[in-house]
């Protein structure tokens, strides 16, 4: 069988959630010692995962967080403040655990794997790393495709075998991450072509280009979508020819975990994207997405569309790394906890309404 | 000392925070190995806890919500849909730990303290309560003043009380809830009056009230505010005429909190109202308050201008108990988390920018 085969198998393994589930959950809901409806979202958090896992006692055991690094072509452009060799030496922080998501993945109590899905340059510290490179960054899509058909691919089997693997260990809840210099302007130039909106709109600041470098983005964007607009007529086009091996392999992970029923918090601007690109791979993966948090970039905000949820947090943040993730993890755990830990209005002797009060 | 002036004791003990530290933390932040500024408003959280601290080291340590119960006189007004009895019947689920805030304070590691502010009926469980109840609900506002001045101070000072007792356990994070059957009534009425808005603005469906119910509070809060508007010099009038036990008590933690120099996380519309109070008995109280989560009740929109602080998180929530504090508990540790615990550019050797990279 072919790596495409075997993709192509994945994806017919994503179903979407059983409405039973749901429509038992929300009956629960209305027997918790609370107004109907009064815990919001959190509710319909606790729901979906109870259909996600076909139980009126759902969990969020073993929550991990992927994090995929990898380098990009278009980094030549000057699209970035950050040299290249950022990623790599970012990547050896995170093995060190001296980076944001390091702190935030551990005081949320979930399990933090680190990949490199493509990284360019050499990473001085490698214990604990997951190595996997499909190869040593992505070619300059201003200049031809990003990467071939076959590592498009291989990006993709990537994450469906870190969900896989997840899924094994008894993971119930996985989170997105990424590192990868320049990899907004990636993200940028895969949501004009994934939405149709204007470029000028999905182009923000990333982690904090000024003026000039805004400028190249813009250019860099304008003229890759030039190049390869006409040349795409099916996901994995697009991922083949504007996309990023981390961005290929988060966008697997979403389809591998979807195939595994097992739910998914979705980061910020570059994982929407690839949470985005997931569902046209396959629209049923939208069952099993969590938007964790509202990125300042303008990008994120038809994506998060076009999955079709509301992120939970708002919180200013563009770091990446599956930082929102992370923070995001205690607000499922919350929202499971609640749906099974609460009385009923039965067993608490609580009146339900003044009409069935004596 | 009276009780009146022991208060003012303790509000002369609140002081604003010490820019110093707010100056130094946002100088460490530069150096963590992230963008600067990419962490967003949790970036904003850690600088002013440790300005609160008093220390470049903060933790959160201890947590602890602490959970108000009182009955409304108003509720005879039939502005809720249901019973006054509910709100016994809701504290001894609390003791028993069956409600929303049990599940939630759990998942987030918080300790969790009810407190009887003034229950009217019957509290038909009782083991670790804590039963200090001002008097058995207040009077009906629509008929003349909620309570008198000494009790009041009394609600006030049992706020502090509880403050104080949680300093000398070592809190560091301090959570605020309340169960009242009719508060938003009450925080309705008293949101029209620290605002000067529009009463309609302020009244929401509260935890369901249906059209006719909606119409029966709009009407119970315009009369109090007829009554009782022309009689307010100062915020103790507010509380004594328009207040309620839980939201006095609420007011007092506030206080406490900010003497003890401890954050406190703001809940819904009635703590929020509270927290707006506690301002205007001292404007420095604001330095120590982070509202947690916007309510689906559009009072809460104007009273969080008055505190100046935006909420984490957007749930559409409107259940109390300080479920939304609990909720933003872990979102404290995370941003102390990153802040004490991430590696510098300098020691994780990581380049800040291309500029400063060969």
């Amino acid at each position: 069988m072919s790596s495409e085969s075997l993709f192509g198998a994945v994806l017919g393994r994503v179903l979407p959630v059983d409405k039973f589930w749901i429509e038992q959950a929300q009956a629960r809901q209305l027997q918790l010692t609370k107004p109907p409806g009064s815990l919001g979202r959190l509710e319909e958090i606790a729901n979906r995962v109870a259909a996600i896992q076909s139980t009126m006692v759902p969990s969020i055991k073993n929550a991990r967080i992927v994090l995929f690094a990898a380098d990009h072509g278009v980094c030549a452009e000057g699209v970035n403040p950050y040299p290249q060799s950022v990623t790599a030496q970012m990547v050896a922080n995170f093995v060190r655990g001296g980076a944001a998501i390091n702190a935030l993945a551990r005081v949320a109590g979930a399990d933090l794997e680190i990949i490199d899905a493509g990284v360019a340059h050499e990473i001085p510290e490698t214990g604990g790393l997951i190595r996997r490179a499909v190869a040593r960054g992505t070619r300059n899509f201003c200049q031809g495709p990003a990467m071939t058909r076959p590592q498009a691919v291989e990006a993709l089997m990537l994450g469906i075998e870190m969900a896989d693997r997840a899924a094994a260990d008894g993971c119930k809840l996985l989170g997105m991450g990424e590192m990868g210099i320049a990899n907004t302007t990636t993200a940028s130039v895969l949501t004009a072509a994934l939405t149709h909106i204007d470029p000028a709109l999905v182009v923000g600041r990333g982690t904090g280009a000024d003026d000039a470098c805004m400028a190249r983005k813009r250019s860099a964007v304008d003229r890759a979508l030039s190049l390869h607009l006409g040349h795409i007529h099916e996901p994995l086009d697009l991922l083949t020819r504007l996309g990023g091996f981390e961005i290929g392999a988060m966008c697997g992970l979403c389809i591998g975990a979807a195939a595994n029923r097992c739910a998914v918090l979705v980061d910020g601007f570059i994982a929407t994207v690839a949470a985005a690109l997931a569902v046209q791979f396959k629209a049923d993966v939208r069952d099993y997405l969590f938007p964790a948090h509202r990125s300042t970039e303008p990008g994120q905000v038809p994506l998060l569309e076009m999955i079709g949820h509301r992120p939970f947090l708002e919180l200013d943040m563009r770091l990446g790394e599956g930082t929102g993730a992370a923070l995001a993890v205690p607000l499922m755990r919350a929202a499971v906890a609640a749906f099974t830990g609460m009385a009923t209005f039965a067993s608490a002797g609580v009146s339900e309404s003044a009409g069935k009060d004596s």
